[in-house]
């Protein structure tokens, strides 16, 4: 089975990680194989920044399908152009944030997201309404931390996380938390064990969900939304 | 007050329609600007052709910003890339489906969509349960006639439209209609004859909702979510 | 264009004021008509002043009509009598808290109210809900100030608005205000530029929709819920 | 203990008919105390007539409030004036539909409403919204017959609400029937036994629940919503 | 009329409490009938408490229902076994959650839920969204106390509910306050005298709304989901 | 990796068919295990089936967890005793409800569901509900077959099946259908062909969701709701 784990920005060392953690979890038999959408912008803070990304985004997942690529995991929690994905692409596509949120909602009855920036709390909470789960987020957080002070060796970024995280335990009575961006999956075990609640990271259960459905034969559906791009 | 109209697609034909019926409802000392988002889609009909377009929209937008522009319409019923559209522009920016959707709402207690393809009505559904209006909408239909059959003078497109809405009347009980793409606008006035309901075109009321908000000297706000996007 | 802006209490002073506002942001060519309900409580302050107020409301509606007004705003925050106006009226009818809080879902992904009295929180929050935008409403807050304190001269109204307004900045990570008060209108400027954020006042939005609606050629719809009244 | 019925129209035979049904349920020991809205509309259809109900409403309350009255009940579907009500009531206030939708839902896991005229049903589907049991109601129907058809003996509106009911359990699935509107409460049992399911007249439960709640020794909250009216 | 009221615990001692509640609200003429489900966990604190208890539960309600019972009350606020009792009754049977809940949005434009222990929280919050009450109750609340603690005669348990309550007053401006436990009936009177406010115990409640089921002639629908189990 | 399929019911032919369709999606390096809910009724129609299941169910859990079972999957498709299973299971839990539906909602826009019984449609519309996915299940469809006929050799069961998934694209407009029965699981594949669009079999997906967990090294939560039970 090959599963495509596409970075919708363009900064190749998130790309790494990205792969690494999919890996990480990726069944035998499963090969990942990653791909930065070149020319996006370096990070996903917003709107603007999403939209800009998803042509070269696009252009990974053609690359992908023509070499037959089973399903797919878009690698930013925004879910940028997860409608478009699924219309060129035959197998699964999973945005990041779907998955940890409907993973979230299976191993406990509330969470909270911890993301970067406060810019991205209320694209966040609008996915978490389309996708039906808001009377289980009890709140959608940020670190205030750019997302490539992730990618910063000497940053503080984990700490700020942490608190973040036992701040969310104390005051929103949250039962697990999601981590709102593909650039914490190295934290999620540290943290988790700090914590002693399900800290899920959207790359890997992304990952095993999209490997999920493969297994069991699913494709995404081809009449109506996700039918392929009428030819003009 | 200057006010751009963008037609995301690059059907030319199209942006002229959508001008006209910008300028048909705009008020004395309102400067409608037309713009056709060159590269994008010739239609956009589903997810690919909404992402695909979104850049060369933004390129409009931009351009329009630098020239003091005082607000925006994006004139496609998907409503593509407003976030984005709202991130880097400074007045007001609205998409046709949430205009015609909302005014609806102060019309009737109920509306019913009719739009062109089987394939947009989920894309539509998704977008009225963001707004919140679920509750109102009876229904969204499609007339079966693809975006540019809109164009075509010999096709049969606004006689399946009127038997459309007539059904709806009927089947769906609801108290208004309104026209799911920016290239029925024409056909407003006829069909509001023809079935005695009022029948809305998002072009006309986006512009006069733009004007609105511009005339009480509203802008979108540049706090959270669509806040300028970082430099990176 | 001729629009009928009534004020469904009996406070002669506040009518002075709401015209003043809606004339403020009226379009070259709108006449404002004002009109002042006569024998409705002096303020609305809950249901009960609210039952009072509409048939007054309903006379001023009727005596407009007869005179052919083209729109009409219903000048006051719990939205009173709205249904019951439409009916009887042949264009579009508004009431300033729906007017208010869909512009501004149109310029902020979220917006907290604020009014005057608590009694009138669950008021507004379940005109909200109505509208569907609960979603986008991070909260309702009361400044602790009666309606009439807004007509007093010496009173500290507008100091304990702006703090309400900047605790709601800071405590709801709201990104627009909505004024929930018709008497707060000639505040409006002032605390927009204090909290530089949109702060929107029903009164000013509602006209210039009304306006919009009307310049579009939409009527409230007449089959069904806003049928003209049944003769008995 | 003494509970108030009070019809909000102006039509006599319809009160005797609703003291009638609730009388046939009270409890020993209770004592129903009947009133008439005298000067409201003969019948009650659609907003207008119900907000032209309400002074004559109130004034039923008020009266009935001196003389020390337990509880009341609004015996019209469309639950006019209950906020304001509630301001001047002691004790606890019920709408029929309230009522009536909420004992429909302790009964089965969905509920059909059948009212009289189709101008009403965008009514009662916003109030049962407002109760939050969109998702427990099939369908609001219409039989298509107006208020008053139900006090005359010759007319065929029996026949029509059974079959209304009949095509309501074919096509919409439901487990119950909510009677939509108070003109109907005699004709409740004869249509519970043609059905087999239960028929629901909210005279009858409004009347049995209010009983509950005083017995309980409950009354309506007097702190912010339903606090007495302000003094001007 | 004979009503049973279902200890679904084990502890004789609150089967007791609440029969002595039942009674005490009982009309005249209605007999109530306890029952303790033998075997059960001795209190129901979390689903599989609830789950080990229903098989017990449902052997009173068989037992009353050979014996002709009208109507039935269970009598824990997890609402345990409802539909399955449902299918197993001929008259209606009443959990005290849905109850009480219920009885308090017919009181009050709000309430907050005070409970026993932090995991019975969202055990309450998921069937309140159930019953289609989440926009009404601010919040639900627990006093950390265990639910057995509520009959040890030295235990603070009544002080720390009192607080609570207070609490939820002064910080969720809820209107009205819902006893989560059946074990806290005997404390209503006392509690609603110190808040002023009204405080609802789902056990006088249930036993009176299922008594106006009843005295109204209304029974469980008998078709779809409520119909006798299937014999095998 | 050690994964337990319960079957809730105590049909031994439903057991096997349950272990084959697991057996052929698990991945490699899994062992699936099954258990029979000895005691149980022979099939889940409805509530009472569901409450008298739970018990068995448990135990088998419970015997599971001693023996170290990683994750757990119960097949029955109105998802009985998750919340107590979840409270004694280390691992993830899943029911096959909730796997489908989450499924389904990864693959397309909408979907309908195809459930055996009249009595299960709101069952499952109720669970739904609560998954938050109402807004994309296009409707609760019923073959009207018993659930042991799915076991029977010469029953048309299949047929019946096939042509109400004809029906629901036809009617409903969905994207993908959710087969509502775990008996049901063998005949996904022929379905799928026969109708082209995505026909979901709960039991596959939940065991490779389950895997999908483990996998990425997620447990319950166990605070707050899904703690161990309380010892008495």
């Amino acid at each position: 089975m090959n599963i495509l784990v596409v970075n919708p920005n363009s900064t190749e060392s998130m790309t790494r990680k990205i792969i690494e953690t999919a890996n990480r979890v990726a069944s035998a038999g499963v090969s990942v194989h990653g791909a930065t959408a070149k020319g996006a912008p370096a990070s996903i803070e917003g709107h603007f920044d999403e939209a800009m990304s998803v042509p070269a985004l696009l252009s990974c997942v053609r690359a992908a399908e023509d070499e037959g690529v089973d399903g797919i995991v878009v690698a930013c929690f925004d879910d940028p152009g997860i409608g478009a994905c699924r219309e060129i692409a035959t197998g699964p596509v999973l945005g990041i944030c779907e998955a940890a949120v409907k993973a979230a909602s299976m191993l406990a009855t509330s969470f909270t997201v911890v993301t970067t920036l406060p810019r991205s709390v209320p694209v966040i909470e609008r996915l978490i309404h389309g996708y039906g789960l808001s009377h289980q987020c009890r709140r959608v957080r940020s670190a205030e931390i750019p997302v490539l002070a992730l990618e910063e060796p000497g940053s503080n970024a984990r700490e700020k996380i942490l608190e973040e995280i036992q701040r969310a335990i104390e005051e929103d009575r949250c039962e697990a938390v999601v981590l709102g961006c593909a650039g914490m999956a190295d934290l999620t075990a540290w943290l988790s064990e700090e914590t002693g609640i399900p800290v899920i990271d959207g790359v890997s259960v992304a990952t095993r969900m999209v490997e999920a459905l493969v297994g069991c034969g699913l494709k995404t559906s081809k009449i109506n939304a996700y039918a392929r791009p009428n030819v003009k």
